[in-house]
């Protein structure tokens, strides 16, 4: 499976919510092959304790240096925002990051690294990328937290291999039915003083009118002739 | 500006840390308006405190029921992972429901509502929707934290494919003129026998989805109005 190919790398996390968020939104798209590289003691095991990602927490691994993290991986990506920073390896938009990434990982495994939540990636640690990531934010606020850019990029990578289920169109009521609602409500309108006889044949097309762009399906065109039938009755008892 | 008709909407949010993480999430992409239902006192006063999104939180508005917090909206969309749940709304993908929601929000006012850590949106909640966006998670780990949800629509929404060519479609009416209609109805079917007391509570959770199935303009719902006020005067007269 191409996602096991995935090594999502954690530099120096510091704080569990965000190692325990980062699992998490891993496991929401399907990934789970966790590396955290020299993270804070403490929060590697409050983390561990976290609810919802058991499973990827349990199974993470903890490296002392990035080299090692890194072990196994032919591609190895670094994500980070801009800021000031002059970048020396090629940057690429998490869209086609992603499309790129995922080619590789049906083939061999990658890496793809996140900074910690203070500082990000240092020029070292990009010194170890082939490429770096940058996902498309306001350059007013450019910073991501941790757990949520993990979250936009496990979404990106899996996105195009999830079957867009189309929401079926729904059918139409029949011309028929749609008339019969019409002649229910113009008669409650009769009723009930609302249509002026004098007008009554533009009034009677533009009912119609309003009735059809209603776009209604069979159940609902179902559903309005009953509502319209009981107060129908109920007016008629009352005229009586 | 587009983006500045986008109404996200915690409904009666828990945490204040997903609070500020959704508030810093919308404004990594340039979204500003933020309105909470009901949220938890102490979860607000001590997101409101958090760094890194301080203007959205600041600006955040607090409603007590969520047709307040959707007054002005045309379109409501639900966000919400599938479980075990029957969704009685069309449920669209993540990615084709950002496209429609961006078309939309060039034009009119929208709400993108998000419910609570612990139970995410009621059928209550729903019963307002225009229709429900899923995104496309593991079904082994579907539900996604609060404030990753937020990133990751917020982020379909600006992305950079961004541009497209409006077809000039119908406005919609707000959600509280659907909500009007939607009293008015109820009444005069309280008033004809058609609600059994007994399921009343079902029954009008059922008309409100009815309601807003019908996908109606502004000058529709002004004439629906119209013809439910005169039906409920003449009921009322006779029923004297």
């Amino acid at each position: 499976m191409w996602k096991d190919n995935l090594s999502v790398v954690l530099v120096e996390p510091r704080n569990p919510l965000n190692i325990g968020a980062a699992a998490r939104a891993m496991l929401n798209f399907g990934f789970t092959r966790l590396r955290l590289v020299s993270p804070y003691d403490v929060a590697f095991r409050e983390a561990r304790s976290a609810v919802g990602a058991a499973s990827v927490l349990a199974d993470a691994e903890v490296f002392p240096g990035i080299d090692q993290a890194l072990a196994g991986s032919s591609l190895v990506v670094g994500t980070a925002s801009a800021g000031n920073r002059v970048f020396r390896q090629p940057r690429r938009l998490l869209a086609e990051a992603a499309t790129l990434l995922r080619i590789h990982l049906h083939r061999e495994p990658a890496a793809l690294l996140f900074g910690s939540e203070k500082f990000g990636l240092s020029n070292q640690h990009l010194s170890h990328c082939h490429w770096t990531l940058k996902i498309p934010t306001n350059p007013d606020c450019p910073s991501m937290n941790l757990g949520q850019a993990v979250a936009l990029c496990c979404y990106e990578l899996a996105r195009a291999t999830s079957r867009l289920t189309l929401v079926p169109k729904q059918r139409r009521a029949t011309a028929d039915q749609m008339e019969r609602i019409c002649e229910l409500l113009v008669s409650m309108l009769d009723d009930s003083g609302y249509i002026n006889p004098r007008t009554r044949r533009s009034h009677l097309l533009k009912i119609r009118r309003f009735i059809n762009r209603l776009d209604l399906g069979p159940e609902d065109a179902t559903i309005l002739q009953g509502m319209l039938r009981q107060i129908g009755w109920k007016l008629s008892q009352n005229g009586r």
